[in-house]
């Protein structure tokens, strides 16, 4: 939901205030809207692009070089009026005539056509293209109708080379013209944004659901449909466009420039998730990607939602497409021309850990290990939400993941050890490495350091002793304490050292291992329960020690939930 | 929330695959992160970034020239392993050694001093700024516990282009540790993210309650308030960094650089918003602007947070700052280098309706169309909310806010022509203009039209008879019908219609122009009320007709309130 604003009303007007504040070295505040702070050529065109409030960067973000001469900017999802638009291309016509262009909504279409009419009647020439690339919104047959979304920026931008290379206005209305034909877009939302001050979101889908189709005003889609996976959307949106292609586009060979574009708050990583399956699809499909875009091109506020566009280029459409901009919010060919890297010469990655010798006791030893990493693996996954809650009281929230990670990528390179032949041994080493490699983190760092020392003593010549797993253990805590924690700190040290210790002592008594371990087992247990009451001292540090209070440590449960899941 | 991924466990992963496949043109995939895809001089210094995943564009966006070599991503807000540390700064580095530098998080320190071990092992030279930009998270003479946070940005940037530039390793570290001494931020919360497939956020704020110095991986605050207005904001964010100057810096003529950072789901509309008010307050202190940043560099997912930095010059700083930088989400310095507008040349804003001469009695009448505005605005004000939902059904939920904005607009208008001595009809023109100008949208320039035509029937003569009063109805319904919709078309002109019929009906009947008026108003609430039957023709062209059955239309609705609160 938006949030901060003073007055409703004066929301609009003060973000294009603070925008201009904030972007001086492209834009200037005039009546209506921006236009360029930069001069242009006399006798080229002015791109003049507009519409409601609320979709940045459109409308105001797109103007500067190789793009927008201005932009009209109207209340919130409201047109422009035809007072904005004339004032704006006033202030941005440079002597060339003026393109008119912006995506087709009633309001805008009466107001930017009044707006013409004034503007002729002053003696500056206008053309008007109108962007109509939702295939959602109108039939294939009668594509004039459909409206405007994120395909808005392929028009815009090739107008924008057009005029900056100097074309004259029909030339540049004919290319705006035909990229407009060649774009499509089709988009899906979650949830719908609220406006400044409203009490209520504009729309609401239910939860785990999806609006297919949807506009970016809140206009409602064609089909409600269960929220598929990242890979189950990318399908659908690929999909569809695929089915509609422009007249004269066949797949094979063909290049296309994707746009998937985020509403709001569908944020980068997901957009990126999606994308990857995006591309495969069109690679699949035959066609080649040029300069794709994946990120927040033509916004809806907050509103949760994710479009595609697919712009199929031409020779002189993929040139303007390529040509330098810079403006707010689009920057396009930067100031030192590179070489890339040749492939060919990266080094390939590192080694892991050999796999060496071991005696067939010891490979008998190390399936043992390998299956206590499926099961750890196993109930690491039961409670990795769990974990984060906790961790998310006093700390970031990662813990459960960090420990879903790393166990993950141990049991899968201590199943590969093991198919290679490797020993108890190696297999904890090989185990450690992948665990701290894929877990990252501070619990990842620990882990790897842990298993290493336990590893070191198991080795790979024989079925260890119970004092061999005394040592283990007892030197993986050493390796644990030398990060620094003691206990107390309410740390994972908490339910390691009492564990160490109880399984020392009761070995030393005489117990067997599988007795002795159960002791350790419930020791740790305990002491894991009991951090609810300690006052965090250790890897805290960047938040305030008494809010932790009377919340149990992940890392000492987790590690709690690890020795119950195993017995030697 | 996050909704679109496929197996949780590899978010982190996917989501990097699809950076790179969108980022060609700047990097490629390396173990443990990215690299850039584009050659740098051999014998300059490599920075090697990295943290978490889940900050986008931190940490894998700000690789390119003239910013990062590489960054190490780690898993969802998790540090990178060691291992991904060293995979990338090896992948990255080309002959001049390695700057580490990162946000300081237990979990990094670990991982890159570990990373930094192993380089230095294998030969490479590596030094290490941590970046504590966050004032809340330790006191101020403890600077190196501080947590690092949007002030990432400033720390790289300054770095990278120390390393483009040539500096030795030493030089850059020094002017990286320059940045980070010179860079403060504070930030607030009003609700957190949630992970890939986590069933609840991280964290939850009351609704209408903010947290104050909250982390970027949900770390608790050192404060919860109400949320205050977006100038309120503005004033805690900018007094509290301008509490705490780094040494040697004075505020006035010190040049600043204010990066107004959004965490995820605070949009660009309220971040300029609340940028307007921060440039305010800084000018007000004295200091000077350079190259601000309004967007979002450093996010939490779609945390709904935003947070102030501000990066204190000097003369090296400020050249570094301002160098060319070119990475897939932060580029500066376009291509062309362009001169700027001159003020002094840019014409001012063409002049409005002007006051013309009218007689006493036509300024008394003039008062009343005045204080009828004001009324209008008012009930207007009160039914926004309820105008917007029903819009938002068939339409795009711009109806309320436009009509209050025209009102609000024309009341303005109206009383600042009254006080110029204008009559009745100039009033209602002046009101005409200023309410399509500002109202935007088809509903606006429905409305002006209107109004000018009432206006001009009225003149600035007489008191309007009530012969008059139905002249000026029927012209303004004339203007309305003009636009293309008839009775039935569920648009406004559905009451418009009736209420002008029934008006003229009455008064040639003979009825008192008060009591004609109660009944023409009656008539179109009656209308308005029965557009809940009517399917929808006009003007919302863009939605699928059978959705909006069954609503009242909006436009008829705001018509029988506007005449309602009226009485000539």
């Amino acid at each position: 939901m938006t949030r901060l604003f003073n007055d409703p009303a004066d929301f609009a007007d003060e973000a294009t205030d603070g925008f201009v504040a904030a972007n001086e070295r492209w834009v200037r505040g005039v009546h209506g809207g921006v236009a360029r702070s930069t001069t242009s050529p006399d006798g080229t065109v002015a791109v003049v692009i507009g519409g409601g409030s609320g979709h940045y960067p459109a409308f105001g973000g797109l103007v500067g070089h190789g793009l927008a001469a201005g932009a009209a900017m109207g209340n919130l999802f409201a047109s422009p009026s035809a007072q904005q638009v004339t004032g704006v291309a006033k202030a941005a016509e440079h002597g060339g005539g003026v393109l008119l262009s912006y995506g087709n909504y009633a309001g805008d279409v009466l107001n930017f056509d009044a707006a013409a009419r004034t503007l002729e009647a002053d003696g500056i020439p206008v053309r008007t293209v109108r962007v109509t690339d939702d295939v959602t919104s109108a039939p294939a047959d009668d594509r004039a109708k459909r409206r405007g979304i994120a395909g808005d920026l392929c028009v815009f931008k090739v107008a924008g080379a057009a005029a900056e290379r100097g074309d004259d206005l029909d030339t540049v209305a004919a290319v705006a013209e035909r990229a407009n034909d060649r774009t499509r877009s089709f988009g899906v939302a979650f949830s719908g944004c609220s406006l400044p001050g409203a009490e209520e979101p504009l729309f609401t889908v239910p939860e785990g659901r999806m609006a297919v189709g949807m506009g970016i005003h809140g206009e409602r889609g064609i089909d409600e449909t269960d929220v598929p996976t990242a890979d189950g959307l990318a399908e659908l949106l690929v999909s569809r466009l695929l089915d509609e292609l422009p007249d004269g586009v066949a797949l094979e060979g063909q290049r296309v420039v994707p746009i998937l574009n985020g509403l709001g708050s569908v944020k980068y990583e997901e957009l990126f998730v999606v994308y990857r399956s995006v591309q495969r699809r069109l690679a699949d499909a035959g066609v080649v990607i040029v300069e794709p875009e994946v990120g927040e091109l033509v916004t809806s506020f907050d509103m949760a939602g994710v479009s595609l566009t697919l712009f199929w280029l031409d020779d002189e459409l993929e040139e303007l497409w390529a040509a330098p901009a810079d403006t707010p919010a689009y920057r396009k060919g930067g100031a030192v021309a590179e070489q890339r890297v040749d492939p060919s010469t990266v080094a390939a990655d590192a080694e892991g850990v050999g796999i060496g010798p071991a005696t067939d006791e010891s490979r008998v030893v190390a399936e043992q290990v390998a299956a206590g990493f499926a099961a750890v693996r196993a109930v690491l996954d039961e409670h990795a939400d769990e974990l984060g809650r906790i961790d998310a009281v006093a700390g970031d929230g990662d813990h459960g993941i960090g420990m879903q990670r790393g166990s993950h990528a141990a049991d899968v390179a201590a199943a590969d050890a093991v198919s290679r032949g490797a020993g108890a041994g190696t297999v904890l080493l090989v185990a450690a490495d992948a665990w701290s490699d894929k877990a990252g983190g501070t619990s990842g760092a620990i882990w790897g350091a842990a298993l290493e020392a336990l590893g070191r003593v198991v080795g790979d010549d024989s079925r260890p002793s119970g004092a061999t797993v005394a040592q283990g253990v007892r030197a993986a805590t050493e390796a644990v304490l030398a990060f620094g924690a003691t206990v107390g700190d309410k740390t994972m040290v908490d339910a390691l050292v009492p564990f160490d210790e109880v399984l020392r002592t009761r070995l030393d008594a005489g117990a067997a291992l599988a007795e002795a371990w159960g002791d350790a087992v419930r020791a740790a247990r305990q002491a894991a329960d009991a951090t609810e009451s300690l006052v965090p001292k250790m890897g805290r540090a960047r938040t305030h020690a008494d809010q932790a209070v009377g919340t149990a440590d992940p890392g000492a449960l987790s590690f709690a939930l690890v020795v119950e899941t195993i017995a030697p």
